[in-house]
């Protein structure tokens, strides 16, 4: 039995680079010639390029995603007859590095210090200290029990938020989504790394951001689509002490005429928290591949019910 | 047996606001009236404000010192005699937040992405995670120790540098202060919580800080007086992607026309890392004092061979 490999990514010649450093038995790499999204029976693609294409996928009978997030594969007339796989247990701690190292940089002061330093001024500012804080998290898979860990050890308790409300440990608590009200008043830090459904679209709208108290910190390092935009806006204009740290948005790039680049108490990146190399991409889709060929099941596989 | 107590800070009403709140059977808490000096038998002082006054202090038997650096109380006339306590296991935590929010704050681009915040421009900067790397961490006491642990949560290797070398959980290795030159050229952060003593003053002269590879961070949150800042400055100028982080100096406040203000690669601030809290110095002082009055030895003893 022979292979047929279709990548579709933005950048195929690294993956080319990165493929041909390991050993795949009968599998055969194709061009990116139209021809190839016919012949292919296994795709490695981020989800974006892949949905327009699948209607052509005669003989598609597994997609290894190249990102976490799949939701642009959702909701399509063909959603199910193959199966997908996703990437796991790479960004949990990307995105420690970048939730942590951007919450400390609120409250221990970094940018007044910084200003500070510039007038060559010896002032200390009040300790703000992370120490002692509650979390509310939402999203209870690898990347949200990295974070976990992470706030654990930095002394901070921590609630999850799941679909089910299903305990998980390391977490403190879990508590289901329809809970998530009688959490939010009690958070001095949210940070969303919840996948994309029809359940999560706007969970952050005008309603649940007034449920936050004053000097919260907001962080969405999830999906673009979970926050009403408009709404946070004036959460954080009426808000001055609370602040956004944003990595994800409706529109990506970001538009340049929308207001959130001015706000003053919002961080914003360019989708940049948790982003997967090449290199641990292909190892995991070899690792697959080698379940695939030896016909066992698939690792990190995603309901086409769940939607994660 | 009645005792009496000199308080010795730069906030004495802080503090016997804080004393009041605790019950301290057979305590007289003197007012800081010069008697007070030759009367107490117990201090709970500030290193720096006790020393002068040793001389003087013909019935101590017990210093609870509010800080963890205690060297001021070092090369003293009279440095035995007495029993010394010091702060320990409050600072760990603070240390971590305050290492690791400026470490990820150069690793993941702040101020590049806040300039570009400021411009309205999505673009993504290169990734550099801190996960992978080595960290050389001077000092394997409790600071030490919670350094290491927040270390390992991010996925960084650390290695321990102590006076003796023994070896120390939960340090990868730990090497002896002598073995220091052949690991430095392999660090990609060096963070100094050394205690100063007659062996650490200078540590980082010209010599050592040559070792360090272009890129290298230099984190100091332990004493002032282990960084030949004159040498310091230099490594600086001459490696543009190098930095420093430095918490302490060897004069503070650091007079406004120091040039350590002015160096682009370098982030100061003014010795906030890790302050005690009064009520934390006065709930680790109520708990020595009751082990003090039923003749049990006191927790956090400072050797004066080993000053520290």
């Amino acid at each position: 039995m022979s292979h047929k490999l279709l990548v579709l990514t933005r950048d195929n010649q690294a993956y080319y680079d990165a493929l041909a450093k390991h050993d795949l038995p009968q599998l055969t790499v194709l061009d990116d010639s139209p021809n190839s999204v016919f012949e292919a029976n296994i795709w490695l693609a981020e989800p974006k390029l892949a949905a327009p294409l699948l209607a052509h996928a005669s003989k598609l009978v597994w997609m290894q995603s190249t990102f976490a997030g799949v939701d642009a594969l959702m909701n399509h007339r063909r959603h199910t007859g193959y199966q997908l796989t996703n990437i796991k247990n790479l960004f949990g701690p990307m995105m420690s590095e970048y939730v942590f190292g951007h919450v400390l940089a609120l409250y221990r002061h970094h940018t007044k210090y910084s200003q500070l330093q510039r007038n060559s001024h010896w002032q200390a500012l009040p300790l703000n200290q992370l120490r002692g804080k509650r979390l509310v998290l939402l999203g209870t898979g690898d990347i949200g029990q990295h974070l976990c860990n992470t706030a654990h050890q930095f002394g901070v308790e921590v609630v999850g938020v799941n679909r089910t409300g299903r305990a998980q440990a390391p977490f403190d608590v879990t508590l289901s989504i329809e809970q998530l009200d009688t959490v939010l008043p009690s958070a001095d830090l949210v940070v969303c790394v919840l996948p994309s459904t029809d359940e999560t679209v706007n969970l952050f709208n005008k309603h649940r951001l007034q449920l936050l108290k004053p000097g919260a910190i907001f962080v969405n390092v999830g999906r673009g689509d979970l926050v009403d935009e408009q709404a946070l806006i004036l959460h954080l204009s009426l808000n001055p002490t609370s602040h956004a740290i944003l990595d994800v948005f409706k529109q990506e790039p970001l538009p340049e005429d929308n207001p959130l680049w001015k706000c003053q108490n919002a961080i914003l990146t360019p989708h940049v928290a948790a982003p997967s190399t090449t290199e641990d991409v292909v190892q995991q889709f070899v690792d697959n591949y080698h379940r695939f060929i030896s016909e066992q099941p698939l690792s990190n596989r995603v309901s086409f019910a769940l939607g994660y």
